[in-house]
């Protein structure tokens, strides 16, 4: 049913909440023979890792994680390998922070799944934002960490390209800047300015909302399906499963809606390693099929509802009441999701390069 | 592997290339009981039915929809209804006009699929599109419109939002003026000024992109569910099936970005009728789940590549050549998709009514 | 949700009633460039074929299937070939004998599924069994005919083995035998046995149950999977969505559970073709997964329920009565189950190898 | 593509091999507000775990599971409670005795798994089998407590009935017995027999097969599908995912191939409680779904090939060898097959409550 799996052939389901024992993944699927450690896994996760600024919440987790099993020492190499069998993993959580929860645990926020939760469930984990945590994407990330092992040829990046209404100037794009400033931003200039902008944001206990981007280099022509497998249409389920996403676009994308057929379409020449495109509207997808250029992904995430201004809400009792939320919170929770969207296009990527080689050979 | 199929418990096949025999698809897991007789299927066939004006393609399909299995006459009352067992659907293709496809047959059009099913399959059906014709779609308003009938409470509409540069004034939204002019537009004025300026588009042999949006009221709370089967994010994985697709979001979507926390959060109040929100920028989903608010989603149509002015591109050989599309095409593909993306939505919402009552009862 | 899908890669999903319009089937997934006319399919349902003697039901079908999609003229050979796309299959029914349901449609027939298809949906499609008649089959032996092209190394054959009490002499196997009899008898001096006996069965209005062995030459090893995806869980739960099923067993079967450790496990020694195995009481399945012997998959057809002797029931107002089933019924519903567990066997090894290459390579 | 997951609504994943750091699984899917502690889950645990008597391994480990998500203290009641989301469970493997592996690293023995495992993936744990060891069915059984819990009218209980070629006396069936044995034997003079007898296996280093029947009583009638989602096909599969079993049969199974139509049909009469059948040969099935009266389902067991007598075979090198297995080992492990039966009935069963509840309301 797929309540907490995705993909098929590389799949992966996870589990946990913010404020239980632990969080882990499943990845199942995964090929043998393919190298990997925990240090592997580690390096992305510490990327996503919040409280590394004061830009992110300040949660302090060491989001460690263990494998649990599929894997083992090659027998004669002694390297590290999986084992085809499914790969468990946990991360353990130890900031648990023993706040007050009363103001929340009766009173739905403005913003968050609170009010859903409890219209679903009849009931729903208030401490930390339970299973709508953001925390539940570690083990997003942890999983692409070995989507991207299945593909070695394939390189996953993304950057913020947005936030609040300042873009940044794509002239300016050096993918070296990204690790560089706190905000996975490509544009060193617009950096400094969000360093300032964002600033102002924090201390007024407000939030704002950004536009990340994902892009994947070297996808071989051929991933994807006709119809209701598209490579385009599991990227933007999979970039919609993130919190607090609220839009996805492949390519020229909502741009698209205002070009002409001549201006959208990208034109082929024969270059020297085959057909070559002489733009990239589409995103490195035509017809749910990727065509050999960068995939392109860009997406929306709202601000977060957590924020130090009261608003007005209802209480589990049906009456009428204000809340604010106190505690540790993400100005712009987009920040974060740069790793997740990476991920999450690296799992899209390795489930869809394992189907085509089912189908086609 | 859901390569042609769609939805979990209520589940969609779909098969059929524009140039065969026949197109149809099976509806799955459709509880019984349900009055249904071809009528109410053909009646949404007949909204998306291509040549109904100049702005759309020419070829003349009756789509006659017919119904092989799933339906019985009850038994004591006489109507014909559903039996739980799989429906069964068939669309013949009438009007595949037998024209020269020598041109296409061995070129690949920017900006269509050619290049990809090639690269994957190692051929392509080229005739007509194959299995990306639009001609697909007319499948998924049969099931959409079985659909509907699984959720008689829930009303979806479309409507065209935007044309090329142009969008629609909201304030002008009239769900009646839909049905009044051949773009699908709420606002009267805007589809006055569209009728000019796709006739200039139509006229010059080129083609336009269009936004439209999808709205579903009557949704009850709760229907979703928080991560990966999350109710946004299997309708972003929907809308981007539908041919030239290129972009999704659902409520404020791309234009939460530029929000703060406290503008984008919808606050609540109870009302008489339980809990009301003073706005609607989560587009009815929060944290994956419905809130009973309308469901709103909005997506992006490319201009069709199918155009008469000629473009740079390659042969099966890899030599380089141009290529123009004679002959029938739509100057706004966009148009037509308006029934599709209802057929959709109305799929998706019917899926996640029945997984709801299933885990929840 | 599967409801009427099998396979994950190589799917097949399936609709139609006995007395409906047509029956047929949707087969997804199947790699493209696999030559594939009707000729092919109508080669398997002809052997399927009811009518063919007076051992079997006396409708009378001719089972003619047409591809409605996914196959197309291959560019340059012209040899009709598959293109990677849902192959459509359909199946008119022309014998549905408009003959006296009365009798059925008020009362439950003991041991078949009139009771409980109304305590699921509240109704049955009381004409010829509905969507539980074994007319579904004939799409599966279709899927089938499809899925032996995928693996043209593969030699899937079945067998009857027992009729009622009467087993066949193992010694007398003669795989020639199968086509010289109406049983499918590979025991010749059985064969003429069942003749007799059969008759018997039939003059007296009863009928009698049957065990089928089919077995699959040429499986590579490394086909299935360790635990929940062993290519023994799917072959018995293929077998047993067979109608009619009550039992099904791999290799030594239910015969293992009287074997030592040391007279079960089959030896081992290396040949001039690798690993050779001294027995095979596995069935060609260790740890669920090919070993590279014959799979060899047994099962048990329940006798039909539709007899000529009145037997006790209650019809659908609750009241005891009593029913028996006049007109054409299959004294031995086995004998025509012998192509439908062979394409069950074909597609599940189908849909393993797709499996086993997408994850392996 | 459910590698290793099972269940569509009530979905179990597992993970962790025999010598790992730990084993586990995720169940998703479960309906929130059932109470639910570690404690209902150890209890059926216990049942499994071996090295109870001397009859099963003689491995030590205290199979503690630990809830890591899925469950909260109740808001109002206190009472711990699932809330909808998915349930981690973790099971920390202990004795993983450092044994010496060099005889069976690089030698197959016959009748397990290493050779497939090698021809598969190229590699396999060698140490306790690895994934294929029994030590997996500990998930199984925890998530089948809890699948007990979703349907708690329903009585899951399972007995050996058979052990070598000797079969229970029917008729001296106690329920009772089954706890006071250590072979789960409802057939007390038996049990005392199976003493013996076992012994006598154990002490010459053999082992021997088995017969298990589960039975569930209080399923309502209706649960399963007419096609490929029959309960009965779903319970094959489950059944033969677990390790060593060879054959599967629902009511009177492979018997039913002796029977006539008169013989085999179970007769119907009106009671106070609605439909009663005079007999039970469907084992609660009919055209794949439960008629209310108990379902039936046997299987066999193959005896373990872990045996101290050299058996041929050859090693990875392709030479040919002897092998044979020393240390701790089940003379018979169709016996602690027994829970693991339960737990794989329980859990289908769940499945198909809740999508009959989704499809049927």
């Amino acid at each position: 049913m797929s309540f907490n799996t995705f993909g098929h052939m590389f799949r992966v389901t996870t589990f946990g909440e913010s404020h239980g024992v632990a969080i882990g993944c499943v990845v199942d699927g995964c090929p043998p023979m393919i190298p990997l450690t925990e240090a592997d896994i580690q390096q992305d996760l510490d990327r996503r890792r919040p409280g590394q600024s004061r830009f992110t919440t300040q949660r302090q987790e060491p989001d460690q994680v263990k494998i649990l099993s599929g894997v083992m020492a090659h027998p004669e190499t002694g390297v590290q390998v999986t084992t085809g069998t499914p790969i468990g993993l946990l991360i353990e959580n130890t900031d648990q922070r023993s706040k007050d929860y009363s103001e929340i645990k009766d009173k739905f926020r403005p913003g968050h799944a609170d009010f859903t939760y409890e219209a679903k469930y009849g009931l729903r984990d208030y401490r930390g934002g339970g299973r709508s945590s953001a925390r539940e994407t570690a083990t997003r990330v942890a999983a692409g960490a070995i989507a991207r092992k299945v593909l070695p040829d394939v390189k996953v990046r993304g950057a913020l390209v947005q936030m609040g209404p300042h873009k940044i100037d794509r002239d300016k794009w050096d993918w070296d800047e990204i690790a560089k400033n706190p905000f996975f931003c490509p544009d060193k200039d617009k950096a400094a300015f969000f360093e300032t902008y964002l600033d102002g944001i924090r201390k007024s206990g407000s939030s704002i909302g950004a536009v990340l981007e994902i892009v994947a280099e070297g996808v071989p022509a051929g991933l994807g399906a006709p119809i209701y497998a598209k490579l385009d249409s599991d990227l933007a389920g999979a970039m919609m499963t993130i919190n607090a996403v609220k839009g996805v676009e492949i390519g020229a994308g909502f741009g698209a809606a205002e070009l002409t057929g001549e201006e959208n379409a990208d034109e082929m020449r024969t270059g020297n390693d085959g057909t070559r495109f002489l733009s990239n509207h589409a995103g490195g997808i035509l017809g749910g099929i990727s065509t050999g250029q960068p995939v392109v992904v860009r997406f929306a995430v709202k601000p977060t509802s957590s924020i130090l201004q009261p608003r007005r809400t209802v209480d589990r009792q049906g009456a009428d009441t204000e809340i604010f939320t106190k505690g540790r919170h993400d100005p712009c929770v987009g920040i974060r999701a740069v790793p997740v969207g990476e991920a999450m296009m690296a799992c899209v990527l390795a489930d869809h390069f394992l189907r085509d080689r089912g189908q086609v050979g």
